[in-house]
């Protein structure tokens, strides 16, 4: 018999609770009626995205680096029992990661490793992971949650993958049931990174032309983070294995870097030229070109309702006055 | 053009040189003229595993730790130029691993993590790298080189996992070339650990019964460690792709524990009694039956000689001292 924990009045601990994602699965959680327990280090995280969340009575936060094992294991113990832990922290700029490994090691993996080690300390049984498409690496075909190999072509895939590894490890010895979801691009407000993001900063700095890494063909599927956290939360309620992983996208839709350009010279600096570097890929660790199965995910009753060119144009939208 | 780096009179760096496989690996480069640096730390390695290498004016070696990256570049930077590093080092006491993710944290992921910092600082293009079936997790039916999904079941797995991620990723950016091995379960002389190892312990302890974890039909590929150098190197000097990821074993074939216990009983102990715990698992993180796929390995052109059963027997009598 599988006992099924649904999510009810459950108390939630998440890490990296300020971040665009985090911060998004908080107000979420919280408008579900949960008490949400959140850790942050503003490694990349930002007090203002927690406004609202920290006006709610059910909700608890801590300036903290779940790096710091003891000090996590304390403001924990201070909140009484925590039903299931959301990881959430991690390195989303993964440019930075190649450059310095270390910002990957310590921001995407060792938060993972600790987590576990606090888990593990408190018998907390369940955890909810945001994984990345990027443990994947470059493959020709739609990407499926049993592609192999899994040869990433980043650190912060790696990093990743190693979190991946190390809960499946532990669900063996002292966990007891996991929900992996691989993101694809997450967009939105709040957002730290991404392509949106820096062609919003480029206009700002000039707003005459916008240069544009690669050739513009590059093509990736983009999902709005209000569909993202909308989707975890099915797959939470839905997912009764052990052992849950599911790719996370839209429906089969991608945007292209072209398509990006066009539309945020459009909507933020109409008249600006865009001028394209060259080359099929536009930074190293970058995967040029993927497409993503969700057949898992559409088994399981969830469907985006925004393709990826619609959530492209809602964030650029919601990230407007990056280019001001 | 694919410029094809024969290994000839090549200067090789070997980390975990004075390990079980590590020293074997030595002795094999050694007698084929080569010239071999070598660090360890003895946290599994052990001097007298190099007493005929130390005697060879073609080998260097050092007593240190490569997660310390400083003395590993300034050793280096004093041996000359190196043509390529063979990464050897790592915790091979899976349950250990299991108890204190540390061990293989430590071990396992950041002598990796560190040799490639190594390598980007001094510049050395080339990377050999062994990492291990227990990447795979539990699948049913023989394990390819591309089977997914990954999800091992044990953290020196998953730290394998990670290490091939890393790998991947600075291939991407600095390294030039890389070769993967995965590891069966590897036997013979100077072994620290495994099922032969253990067993022969244990007839020292008591030399009237073994007892036995499991029920006796967990079934694996065995392979003699002179049949794994020889088929690293086989591999290295005809895979000549950038990226070359191979599963390593014997000609299809498996032991069963009952196989095992048979013979160490019959060699080392004839008479005692077998105990069997029961159960189909022997310990947490342990992979209790898996077969490998080695049409890659075949195809490249190299068949093991010995089968598992013919490869444990002889490791038998290579590790008899152990029960006396």
């Amino acid at each position: 018999m599988l006992v099924v924990y649904l999510l009810m009045n459950a108390t939630i601990f998440i890490t990296g609770g300020a971040g665009f994602i985090g911060s998004h699965l908080v107000d979420e959680l919280l408008a579900r009626g949960h008490r949400v327990i959140s850790a942050d280090n503003f490694a990349l995280g930002r007090r203002e995205n927690l406004a609202a969340a920290l006006k709610n009575p059910r909700f608890t936060f801590r300036e903290l680096d779940v790096n710091n094992l003891g000090a996590t294991v304390a403001f924990l113990r201070e909140q009484g029992q925590v039903d299931e832990v959301w990881h959430m922290a991690a390195n989303s700029d993964i440019p930075a990661g190649v450059n310095n490994p270390d910002v990957d090691l310590n921001l995407t993996f060792l938060t993972t490793f600790n987590t576990l080690k606090m888990m593990r300390t408190l018998g907390i049984p369940r955890l909810v992971f945001a994984s990345s498409s990027a443990i994947y690496g470059a493959h020709d075909g739609d990407l499926r949650e049993d592609t192999g190999p899994l040869f990433p072509i980043s650190n912060y895939g790696a990093m990743k993958l190693a979190s991946e590894g190390c809960i499946t490890a532990a669900l063996e010895s002292f966990l007891k049931q996991v929900w992996i979801f691989r993101f694809p691009n997450v967009i939105g407000g709040r957002a730290t990174h991404g392509v949106i993001y820096d062609f919003l900063k480029k206009l700002r700095a000039n707003p005459a032309e916008l240069e544009v890494l690669g050739d513009g063909t590059q093509e990736k599927p983009y999902l709005h983070v209000t569909e993202l956290v909308n989707a975890m939360l099915h797959i939470r309620d839905h997912g009764n294995q052990r052992l849950n992983y599911f790719n996370i996208a839209s429906v089969k839709s991608a945007a292209t870097v072209r398509f990006i350009a066009e539309a945020v010279v459009r909507t933020a600096a109409p008249g600006a030229s865009i001028r394209y570097t060259g080359g099929s890929r536009g930074w190293v660790g970058d995967v040029p070109k993927f497409s993503y199965s969700i057949e898992k995910l559409q088994a399981l009753g969830w469907l985006s309702k925004l393709t990826s060119q619609a959530a492209v144009e809602r964030a650029i939208q919601e990230n407007l006055h990056l280019a001001k």
